[in-house]
């Protein structure tokens, strides 16, 4: 996959428009905090002072990993592919939270364990099944990596619509996640590594010796797509290739927790303007996502202890995303609604 | 009004039963994280392992407020009676927010000093047009106050939903809630006060010298009802009512910024099973909230920095509210969807 050139929104001219527009609404100066800030951001990516959201999408991408051999995870491999049916049969809780917020979920076979047939609502994208295992190979090679990327960048260029969240289904995959941030943040280990679906403190200090001594076997890594290729999974890289081509398109992209975070940190060393389009929506309870967003100096919408994955918290911090357009564009000026303005 | 007693939800029967159906669904143990704690708290209230909200409606009280002749506001008094025609015209915030989440908004004139006239969608419960100066005064007699209570609580009962918000609009009740908070907490005054619709730091200091004077004027008020007519709104003893009506009905009972939290402070003194019914919707950037909801032993769902009032905290996290119910009655478990439980 060719790399895309993302343009930077800020400096733009409509920005002054944009504050005015913002701040003659009816209501105290700055007193909607960070609705306004998304406001602004939405403006800026739409070049507009009405953004409207169209049609948005959550992509859940699922895949397995081979360094679940390591015994790094809470849950058996097959639990990947058993929730991917449970996706399809509307039954896991991005599914339900989709459904009320008015999001279509697309389901993606990045490369699970499991062969799945042809089923209506999965889209076969399968690059393996499952990685390799990171403690004694890469992942990927380099051509599958490139590979889902570029799958990833194709199914958002198929979207029709102008938001589009990320999210994940793949046992192992917060260990790649703690891989990649790691070695791309330089963050001590102990900071980047958690406890995933459940891990027992023993769990969490083995599942941090594996990635340590992936980290040496593997020391002369350093390239972002290299430390992609070598420490992620075909659903990260998928990620990484869409929100790339998201921000290209000029889409608002949403990004979930940890695994999703890893993502788009892969896509912002390629491209560092990416992160103008995306709206970071919750801090996870999963150790180590507080700092890579601190990394990224991103500020999550909301911090309600989740650590599920699938694309929840861009599903559940989609309607603070919309009212930050409502406002915008239905509230009354101080103007038009005939309210005297501040006295002091 | 007659204080109802407000019974306890917990240590209830069903608890057991709701905390397995909250675990038995398909995601990790508490990955769910606060929206674990919301639906169980629906479920306490509503004494079922599948609660519904009905037709969640937000009553918006406003009021004014005899302290403004103290210059303690950055916005001058008219802007109370502008906003209520703001309201009306559906061009503020909270109707935007409301309308978005499918939310019924009803507007109570309390005590706005101004005429409104009979108006569609306003509701005339007014008890004056506006409070006595608290520097000087109580700022209702205690009848008034009673009188505002049992408004309020009328309105609860009128209502047919079970989820119930509440906001409010009175220029210069910051002033109010802060005396309020101050004497029912026993915080130092200067972590009661902040800068309301934007006061200076000079005009921060000027509002904590006339709620001290005020204090030391009233020494001898202490009992919560005394203390809600003494230095209270009109606006704030209806919101008290209705929260305690409310509770009385097993409604879930959505609180609000500043102000609406030291309405429900009072209700507390009063009553404190009401806490039982209630979710915090947000901390408020307003100097002296998080004071008040860590004195409640409240968590908010939001922290986005809002210092609008209005209701709007109670509009914007009300989704949330919904997802949390949502997926207690709609997600798969681990039998029903066939999904591996926890291996280690």
């Amino acid at each position: 996959m060719q790399i895309p050139l993302i343009e930077s929104t800020q400096h733009s001219a409509i920005s002054a428009a944009l504050d005015a527009a913002i701040n003659n609404k009816t209501k105290p100066l700055g007193s909607l905090g960070m609705l306004e800030q998304l406001a602004r951001q939405c403006g800026l990516i739409q070049q507009s002072t009405k953004p409207l959201l169209i049609k948005p999408a959550i992509l859940v991408f699922a895949g397995d990993h081979g360094v679940v051999e390591e015994n790094i995870s809470a849950f058996p491999q097959s639990v990947t592919w058993q929730m991917v049916e449970n996706f399809l049969a509307g039954g896991a809780a991005i599914n339900v939270f989709a459904k009320q917020n008015g999001i279509r979920l697309q389901v993606v076979d990045a490369g699970v364990n499991h062969d799945f047939g042809h089923r209506d609502g999965l889209m076969n994208k399968k690059l393996g099944s499952g990685t390799g295992n990171f403690a004694k190979q890469p992942a990927m090679t380099m051509a599958q990596c490139e590979q889902a990327m570029q799958h990833g960048a194709d199914l958002v260029a198929a979207l029709n619509g102008n938001v589009v969240g990320f999210g994940e289904m793949g046992i192992g995959n917060t260990t790649a996640a703690a891989a990649i941030m790691h070695k791309l943040t330089a963050i001590p280990l102990a900071d980047c590594v958690g406890a995933g679906t459940g891990l027992s403190m023993s769990g969490v200090l083995h599942k941090q010796h594996v990635i340590a001594a992936a980290a040496a076997h593997h020391h002369s890594v350093s390239s972002p797509l290299e430390v992609l290729a070598t420490f992620g999974g075909f659903e990260i890289a998928m990620m990484v290739g869409s929100m790339l081509e998201a921000a290209r398109l000029r889409k608002v992209v949403l990004i979930d927790g940890f695994i999703c975070t890893s993502a788009i940190l892969v896509a912002a060393k390629l491209q560092p303007a990416v992160l103008d389009y995306c709206v970071f929506t919750h801090c996870s309870d999963e150790s180590g996502h507080k700092a890579m967003l601190a990394y990224l100096n991103a500020t999550p919408l909301l911090n309600l202890g989740l650590r599920l994955g699938e694309g929840t918290g861009c599903a559940l911090a989609y309607p603070l995303l919309q009212s930050s357009v409502n406002f915008l564009c239905d509230m009354a000026t101080f103007e038009s609604a005939q309210v005297s303005e501040k006295s002091e």
